[in-house]
Order: structure tokens, then sequence, then C-alpha cells
């Protein structure tokens, strides 16, 4: 007679969790490289998290309402990985036996756009904290503006992982204050408390009161939770999703390396391959008598989220329908704000950022000139969300209607962020990655140095985000060498993908702001006077040129016989020597070069018609001039400043260290000479 | 008949620090700049602490046991420049009346060298804390080690001034958690509750509980003292001193700007000049009805800090004297640390830490060859203190006897810090200032992002600080871009006074710490590669070579065509491609390039004989590219990487981005090739 087969028993948390212990152990052993201590000391908080509260869906990793997941602690990368196999991302198993190869899709750390479902690139530690901020602060902007009565469009939660490492680095400390101060209850934090850090027990170098800390902070903490026992997780999550004004914190108590029974516990776990001999041992400690890189079918279907996760996205769906029939305007803004297109009238929007600079008379600093821009685009551009490290009245970063943040009333455009450079500039990189906002901020340029890692990290990440550096060079004076930026902009060239843009008026500024704002493959800073500048004569022409990062900007009366390269500031400097050298005859032509980027990504014609190889050049910026030497080569001059500046009136300063049109004109004059006898001249004037 | 003239009245509290308001008002009107809002806040405080605690001897800046005094907050610079005139440092009132002008003693923000009696550089804040934490710490390790029975020869306190702004800074938090951990009593900080900061009432974006938060960091905490009432400051400071194993946090309710009565307690008084009508309602206010700059007898008389200081100095020398007496070498060596010299055997230990590289075969990574320095050196420069920020086994950096500092235990010569890079920095600046100390410290290539603006403050106070930073380049390998410097070595090389090291063997390395050592006028990078790089033949010779910063590490068989310069993991691959080209009758020199600010600052003619001006060279750096086109020019070429890295084993690396020897060959064969028709070739490949 028929027979019922017998029901499958049902897969225990501690037999899911260490399906994610097996994989981090085999892929870091096949990669003989990588960190297995995290992701098997977090298992059991992560299994609790993803399959009874994490709301996603894994065959759409880009759904706009989908919770966020952040491992601050990106070294644990193969535990992020092991989840989002499990669960059903397009990350085979195949990947994960390429755990730290080349072109996979498992990288050593985290990384944004490789590998679906990673929210952000992390390993850099106390970053993946901001940046999760951001994306928690977006979120509660984005629903203050687009949620209306019965349609919660925009209501999801940010989760995040984090080491005794991210709460040692300084920048822990600037996120979780502002956290506290905005109060982003959207905002969950899973302290993986394991008293392990590379060099050893914590105790040596670590004592903080962490939950005292962070309740000084205005957080929820939930303190002393056992990081492997599911219910308590499980109670403390619910908790923490019951949101009171206060992010949470959730302290959990771990062993690092928990199951490998010679390692666990010690720094030993860290950071290395446990090998096949202690591999072996913690299989039979955790009950795993499975191969490597094999899952039993019924964990496999017990983390499977693909179900789950349609449904959750499904109803979402229902949602936005009933949202896009009621709000259809608001259903369609809110599309395009997710997807990063800009307006459709965002020509015309960028024509009025350029048409005011045409007919400037009066000197006016960039960094005014910037004000003047955020005034034409900020109210037609609603995705611009601007910000400053506590230099709102110096930076000129606030426009003139700008809704500002307040704490614990999460709507607005504008944010002070106090004095948190690097941790401003991490959480926005977070809202840049959540969507719906193209962030800026400011900041003194010297001050760059103290975020000078997120911005490579948006580099990296090639997300669109804005750093409006002002303050840029000696003209900033009396403030004297502590505040002078000298080797920053030369510096900041040097990150892969970061546009760097250094303005010389209002026309540049206008420009640079549209393309920083229409770029959508990397992050742009703007290096912005405190002082005066004269505005050029500029037409729509001038602007599109401008736009190719260098150019004309002052023809020779007759053929070039040297060309003068500026920037920002002293592109003044460069047309008084033209006039100068031409009284003598000799004929110069002026360069601006706002962007060297941009330059050197057009086609050669057009950078050879900008700077005829056969000419000899004179660069002139107000900073370290070794920079320059890519396009003056060792036969041209660079009048810049290879030292630290000084506290005095800026008019002052540029006489004292030489950076005046005599020295350019000066420097070009000798260049015209040698063209007679090339060679030798220019190598040892390099050299001195 | 005769008549006693009657007392003088003695000057109160009020009327004395009524002083240095008056002084920070005329200054900065007198400079139309600068930031009278701290000084006429924190008047009170430093009236106090200066007139009946702070020990000192205006005669002598650098009496070894004077307390420190840092106002982290450095844009309080005039309350600073008041102090020191009024209590008799060589500050005359002419320099404060040239307030923020070119060569004046009073610059914008407090330098280091430039006025007597300032400890620290400031301005940047957070920094000045974290200086402090090192200060209070090099104090402690004397003590104990150089204290005897009967003889506390190093025998101070570290008093700072923090505002509002340096508590929201992330270096804060490195700096306060490392002191609490530690038990730095001797430390004792005082917090300008001001409620203000440059965007307005911090309420909008600060809303820690401080005291909460330093309780958590292990402190003593003193709140709610009002900072314009001397007698609670007087109970505050008693109570501070009384060490009891913790650092001492004074939180001081202070009103900005005291004394302005239109804009005391707002924003508009922090960084502005008050104005004409404003400085005399002031006046009236604070009834000082004197001239500007005019300091009545009796008030400059209070303020005289010189007997007072005399007299300490002479109770510690006296001391000093019993100290020599019994202990007459303890009394000497302290003498030689305080002083910065190095030991008489130092040339000797020198060659000991060349010498063990001049007959190694196998393949070191430079790391290890550090690690082996360190060994030969250690034990026999005392004043050597190393650490790393929670990368000690992978930095290599602690040598194998040495004795580790303990929390409470304040004695020893190695430090883990903690993942702390940015206060690490910063601190070893405060060690390097504190004298006694020659202070190293290690972490990734990559993470001197984090410390980049406490490495600049080394080289713009022309320290001696030694960064070891290791895995410098994509030969890192695994852990992948986040963790692989490419922009790092150029960016490093363009802070002023920097010496950047980037060694390519063993006797490179030993020769690069005995240069850094050395070097009394600057800090120093050393940039270490995580892998194995064959070791050189070496010589004494070669080593008096490389001290030069670049020099011919293998000649051409005949007169060079073109000369391979290299730097680092690259010289091996320079050297291969040698071979290549000879094999093909091309003569190539290989140039190592280990420090290319030496190498600058070498006469003319041993520039030219390295790099003959008129032979085509070529660069290899796995680093960001532009740099070397300082050295090749627009002919050159450069082999490097001006893109992010990937995570794949290292080797992988190397081909993957086209970094190896046959890419330097053909390079180099072009360009001989070119020699033919110079000129326009060289120009369109620079610009390619």
């Amino acid at each position: 007679m028929f027979k019922l087969p017998e029901a499958p028993k049902p897969v225990t948390h501690r037999r899911a969790a260490n399906a994610l212990r097996a994989l981090a152990m085999d892929a870091v052993e096949a990669a003989k490289s990588g960190h297995p201590g995290m992701p098997m000391g977090m298992a059991d908080i992560a299994e609790v998290l993803w399959n009874h509260f994490l709301e996603h869906d894994p065959a759409d990793p880009k759904w706009p309402d989908r919770d966020r997941f952040v491992i601050s602690n990106g070294h644990g990368s193969m535990l992020l990985y092991a989840l989002l196999h499990l669960s059903g991302y397009e990350l085979p198993m195949e990947e994960l036996r390429r755990f730290r190869q080349l072109h996979s899709r498992t990288p050593g750390h985290p990384e944004y756009g490789v590998t679906p479902g990673v929210e952000t690139s992390t390993g850099p530690l106390g970053q993946g904290l901001a940046n999760a901020v951001g994306m928690a602060l977006a979120e509660r902007l984005l629903a203050a503006e687009f949620n209306r009565p019965g349609f919660n469009v925009v209501n999801h939660r940010t989760y995040v992982f984090v080491g005794d490492g991210c709460l040692m680095e300084g920048i822990s400390h600037e996120a979780a204050s502002l956290a506290g101060t905005l109060g982003l209850d959207r905002l969950i934090v899973f302290y993986d408390d394991n008293r392990i850090s590379i060099d050893g027990d914590v105790d040596g170098w670590f004592r903080d009161d962490t939950p005292a800390r962070f309740q000084a902070y205005g957080w929820r903490v939930l303190s002393d939770i056992d990081g492997h026992d599911p219910e308590s997780l499980f109670r403390a999550i619910l908790a923490a999703k019951g949101g009171d004004g206060r992010p949470t914190l959730i302290c959990c108590k771990t062993v690092i390396g928990k199951g490998a029974p010679n390692r666990q516990g010690s720094a030993k776990v860290h950071g290395a391959p446990l090998g096949a001999e202690e591999i072996a041992l913690a299989r039979t400690a955790l009950d795993w008598p499975y191969a490597p890189f094999a899952i039993p079918a019924d964990v496999a279907a017990h983390w499977n989220a693909r179900l789950r996760g349609r449904e959750a996205h499904h109803e979402w769906e229902q949602r936005m329908y009933g949202y896009a029939k009621a709000h259809p305007d608001l259903a369609l803004e809110f599309q395009r704000r997710m997807s990063g297109v800009l307006p459709q009238d965002w020509a015309d929007t960028a024509e009025q950022m350029r048409a005011q600079h045409r007919a400037v008379a009066k000197a006016v600093a960039t960094r005014k000139s910037s004000e003047q821009v955020l005034d034409a685009c900020a109210p037609r551009l609603p995705e611009l969300f601007g910000g400053s490290a506590d230099l709102t009245e110096s930076n000129l970063t606030r426009w003139h209607d700008a809704a500002v943040v307040q704490p614990r009333q999460l709507s607005g455009r504008y944010l002070s962020w106090g004095v948190r450079e690097f941790g401003m500039a991490a959480a926005m990189n977070g809202m840049a990655l959540h969507g719906g906002y193209i962030p800026f901020g400011g900041t003194f340029a010297v001050f760059s140095d103290y975020a000078r890692n997120a911005i490579r990290m948006a580099a990296l990440m090639r997300i669109r985000v804005i750093h409006v550096l002002t303050h840029d060079s000696i003209g900033l004076g009396e403030d004297g060498p502590t505040h002078q930026p000298v080797e920053h902009a030369a510096s900041l060239r040097l990150i892969p993908h970061l546009d760097v843009w250094r303005p010389c008026d209002g026309a540049e500024t206008a420009v640079a702001w549209q393309q920083a704002i229409q770029r959508d493959d990397g992050p742009s800073a703007l290096l912005l006077s405190r002082q005066g500048l004269p505005e050029n004569p500029s037409d729509a022409e001038r602007e599109a040129w401008i736009a190719h990062g260098g150019y004309v900007l002052s023809e020779a009366d007759d053929a070039a016989q040297v060309v003068l390269i500026a920037t920002g500031s002293e592109v003044a400097i460069a047309l008084q020597a033209q006039t100068l050298l031409a009284e003598e005859g000799i004929a110069a032509r002026v360069v601006s070069m706002p962007c060297t980027q941009a330059f050197d990504r057009q086609h050669g014609t057009w950078r050879h018609a900008v700077l005829p190889p056969a000419i000899p050049r004179i660069a002139v910026e107000a900073a370290h001039p070794d920079f320059w030497r890519k396009y003056v080569g060792l036969e041209g001059a660079v009048i810049g400043l290879a030292e630290f500046g000084e506290s005095a009136p800026a008019a002052q300063l540029f006489d004292h260290f030489g950076i005046n049109a005599a020295a350019v004109a000066e420097a070009a004059r000798v260049r015209v000479r040698n063209l007679q006898r090339p060679g030798t001249a220019g190598a040892a004037l390099s050299l001195n």
C-alpha cells in the first residue's frame, strides 16, 4: 500500500551556520590565502539575520527597497560570498572555488561592481560603518520625500557587521556620533566582540567600554548578546527593529574562528588558512562530514532565499503599482532618482549654470562662483545633496533656499556634517551607493588629507560623489602652512578615476560642476579659490573647450614660440606673462588646464593641437611643481612651490614664493633661447 | 615725616585674564584676520593654569622637565602668543603687533620652531590632543628608564586645550582610547565646551555626552566646571594633578568670545576680527581702559613667570646635580637622549646594520630585511621606539628582544598602537617633540592615507619620525585593490621635507634605516615589500652610493644607450631587461633610485653622472607613472600602473599589468630607435 515519504529533518541554525564556516575554511584553503576567523566567528549572527530578517531578492540585487547589508570588517569577505551563494545570488560555487584569483567575482575583499549583492567595497577598517550611516541617512531622506500615506515605498533597514578594528579607527567615532545625533534608527550594527585583533588580545591596546561609548553617542545598545546563540540573536534583532529614534548597536560576544578546535579564539585564525589537518578536525568538531565546497541538499534548500525574496519584492511592486496610480509623477521621479538618470531638463539647467558667468566683469572667488552655480542648479536637481564639514560659510556649499537636515527630523538636502571630513566622505559614498542622491561635501583642500582614503574608495568604486575643496593654495593667506595645500592638487590627481578640477573663473567653475554632475563613472574634486579671480570672456564655444579639460584660452598673436600652461588662480598670471612676452616680441600661447584627467582622455589630435609637441612649455601652478613634468618635460619649466607655505596676506605670498608673471616670463625667455641648443640644457634645468 | 608708599593692589584673576582677551582682540584687529573667540573664551582657564600650576621657565623653553602645554584648537594661537609674551618668553610685543604677517614669530596657527615656547604645530583639529598623548607617553617611559629613588629627574605633566572641533574629529577617539588604555595620568585635558563651531550651535551635529564618552575610555572626568570661575578651575586642576592612574578630562563650560558684548556666545566671534566698535564696547565691558597692546605694569608684573620659572628650573638642576653624582652614566645618557645626539658608537652600529646584508644570497622581503636591521641596531640605540598599528606580524617592526609597553605599566620600547594609524602617527610626532625618542611605526603603505596629515605635520615641523610602510605595491597580492598602494609612493614624495625610501634589497634597506635615523631635519617613510627580492652584491662603496638616493647599480658593458631607472621590487625587473637588451646589442645602464629626495639634494655633477642628460631614460615602478616624468621627460617612458590593482597572486599581477622585463626592454628599444628622430615622438608618447 501507499506510504508517505518521510518528511525531511528541519535544518538547525547551527547546521546552517556551519555551511558558512565550511565554505570559508575551504575557500581560504584553496586560495592558500585569506581570513577564516571572522566568517567562522560571525556565522551564527549572519545565519539568523539572513534567514529570518534580511529583506532582499537574490534575483534582483538592485531592488531599490532591499535591506542593505555591509561588512565593515571586509577581510571577512568569504562570509559574504558564502551568504550570497547560498541565498541564491548569481555567484556559483565555481566562483567560491576561485576565491582571490585573478578576474574571479570573489576578490580578497568585497568589491562593489564585481560581485552581485556586494553593496560597498570594504577592507579599510571603519569605512563600512560610515558608508552604512550614509545609506541609512539616504533611506530616511528618500522616505520623507517619496513616501505617502498608505505607500511606504522606501522602507528598508541597513545592517552592518563591525569588528574591534573598525571600532578602534577614528572614523567609527565620526560615523557613530553623527548617526546618534541624527537618530538613524533604521541602522542596526552588530559588533563582533571577539577580543582579538592582529597583534593578539585587544586587552593590550583597546579597553573601551564600547557599550557605554555608544550610549554616549545616543545609541540604543544591546550588550552581552551571545553571538553564537540563535535565540538571543533573534530577540536582539527583533528589539532593534522596533525603532525608537536611535540607531542600535548589538554587542555580540563571539569566538573568532569558532569551530577550528586548536585555533579558535586566537589571532592565528584571523588571517591565514587553517591547513588541511585543522580543517579535518574542524569538520569533525562541526559535525560537517561533507567534501570541500559540498553543501547537502537540505542545507542548500534551507538557505535558498529566492522564493522569499521574490515574494517580498513582489509585495513591494504591488505597493509601487498602487503608488504609481495615486501619485504618478512621484513614482516616475522615484524611478528616475534611483536609476541615477539626470532630469529631462538637465541640458537647460546646465545652460543656466554656465550662462550666468558669461557677462561677469568683476573678480569673483571660484568658491563664490561655485555658490552661484549651486543656486542655479540645486533647485532643479533634487538629487543633489550638499554639506560641509563645519565650513559652510567658507566653502559656500549651501545654496540659498537649501532645506537643512535637522537631528531627528530627517528631511532636507543640506547637512552640516560637523568637523568630520573622513566620516563625511565615507558617508557620502554610502549615499551614492544607496542611490537617489548625488552627494557633495566641502572642506578646506588641505583637509582632503583627513578624508583621503574615502575619496580613494569612491574612485575605486567609480561612484558619483563630489568633493568641494576650497582655499586651494597659498592664496588662503594668513592661516598659514597648516592650512595651505601645496602637494594636494598633484596628489589628488594621482588617484585613478578621480577627476580633479581647478577652475580659473566662473565659466570654468560652471563647466566643472556640470561635468562632475554628469559623470556617472567616478568621483570629482573641485579645487576652488578663497581669493577673487578675474573672469575671462566666455561663450558657448569656450565652455565646450573647457569640458575637454585643457584648451587654448589665449592664442599668441603670431605663431606661438612657447606655451604657458596654468590652472586656477595662476591662469591670470600666465595671461600677464603673455602680455609681458608680447612686448618683447615673444609669442606665447596660454593654455588653461582645469582638469588634466579630462584632457588626457581626449584624442591625440586635440591634445597635440593644444600642446604642439615641438613648442617648449611652461607650467605655472601655486602647488608642487613635479606633477607638471608630465606636460612640460625636462626642457620645460614649472613655476610652483615645492615648499610649505607661510602665514601672511595672500598677495605677498605669491611674490614671496616667486609665483608671478615675471617668473613665468623669464622661464619662457630662457626656453625660447634654448630652442637654438636643445637637449642638455633642458635636462640640466629639470634636475635643479 | 616718613610715609610708607601704598602697597600695590593685587591683580585679580579676571583682570589678569582680560589682558589675554585684550591682546587677542587687538592682534586680530591689527591683522584684520584671526580668531578672537577661543582666546577670549579660554582666557580664564589659561590664567589659572599658567599663573598657578604650569611649571616652565620662559628663559629656557627647552628645559627638559618643563610641563608641556598644547592648544589642540590651534586657531586660538593668539591665546598662546599672549601667554608666552606675558609670562616672559622671547616674544616681544612687537611680534604680537605683527600677528599673521610674513616672517613674524606669530603665524596664524602655532608653528613649532618658529615661536619659543610653542611645543607643536597645531591647527588641523584633533592632532594636538594626539601629539599630547605621545608627549605624556614619552614622559612616563623616560621616567621609568631614568628616574631613581630620590631623583625624579623626569617629572612633568602635559596640559592640553581642546575644542568641540577636536572632539568631533576621529583622531580624538584614537588618542583618547589609547590614553585611557595605557593610563596616562600625567595627561590633563581642558575641554572648551562652548557649544559653538563654525556652522553654529553644535546641537545640530554634535550631541555626544562627552563626559560619558571619556569615562568609557577609562578617563577621570571632571564635568560641569565653570570655565570662567577661577576657584572651580583651581580645584579641578588640583584634583587632576592627584594622579590615580587615569588621564583627566576637565569639561569647562565657557562662552566663546567672552567679553565681546554683542558677539560672545555666537559663531560670529570664532574666526573674524571684532571691529573697532565691538572692541571698544568689549573694553568697557571688561573694564580694560588701556590702549591697544598696552599692558599696565601691575598686570605685567603679575604675569611675569621668569622668577618662578628660574626657581623651578634651578630646583631641578639641583636634583640633576645630585643625580649626576649618584648615577653619572645615567645622567650623561639622559642628556644625550634629550639632546637628540646619536650614541658615540653609532657609526659602528650602522656598520653592523649594513654588513649583515653584504653576503646574503637568497631573496628576502625588504620588510624582513628591515626586521634584521632593527635586530642589529635597536639594542644599541635605546632612543629607538617602535610600534605598529596592529600589523606587527606583517610589518615585522618588533625586534626580537623588544620590551613591549603594557597598559598601566609604562616602560618598554615597543607599542602595539591598535588599529589607529592616524593616532599613532600624531602621537609619534608628540614623542619626537617631547624628546628622548626616535619613534617609528608600521602599517600597510595604503593606509598611510589614514595618517597622511600627521605625516605632513611631521614634515612641516621637520621632526625625526620614521614610518615603516610595508606591502608597498600590487606585490601584496590577494588582498586586492583596497590594500594595494598605487598612488602612494608618488603622493608621499610630494610632501615637502619627507624622505621616501623604497629599497630594492637588504643593503638598500639598511642604508635607508641608517639615513632615516641620522636625519635630524625631518621624517622619513620606508616603503617595504611583502614579497622576497633578490639581494644585489654589496660593499662599502655601494652603500655609500645608496646614501646618495640614486646611483648606477649595474653599468652597461659598452657606452650606455639607454638608462633604466627603478626602485624597490622593480629593480630586479630592470636588471632582467638590461640582460635582454644586451643580447640584442643594446647597452643599458640600470640606476637604482631608492630615495628621489636624497638624489635631488646631490650636486649636479653626481646627478648628471648617474643620469647623463643626452641618454634616453626608462623608469619602472609598480606605482603611478606620472611622477617619473620628472626624470624621464616626455621622450622617455614609464612602466607603471595608472590603474587600481586586482586581487590575485602577486606574480600574476605583475604580468597582468605589464610590469615586467619584456615591457621595459621594448620601451628601451623604441627609445633607442627614436634617437635618430627626436622631438615629436617622445612628446606624442608622453601624452598617450
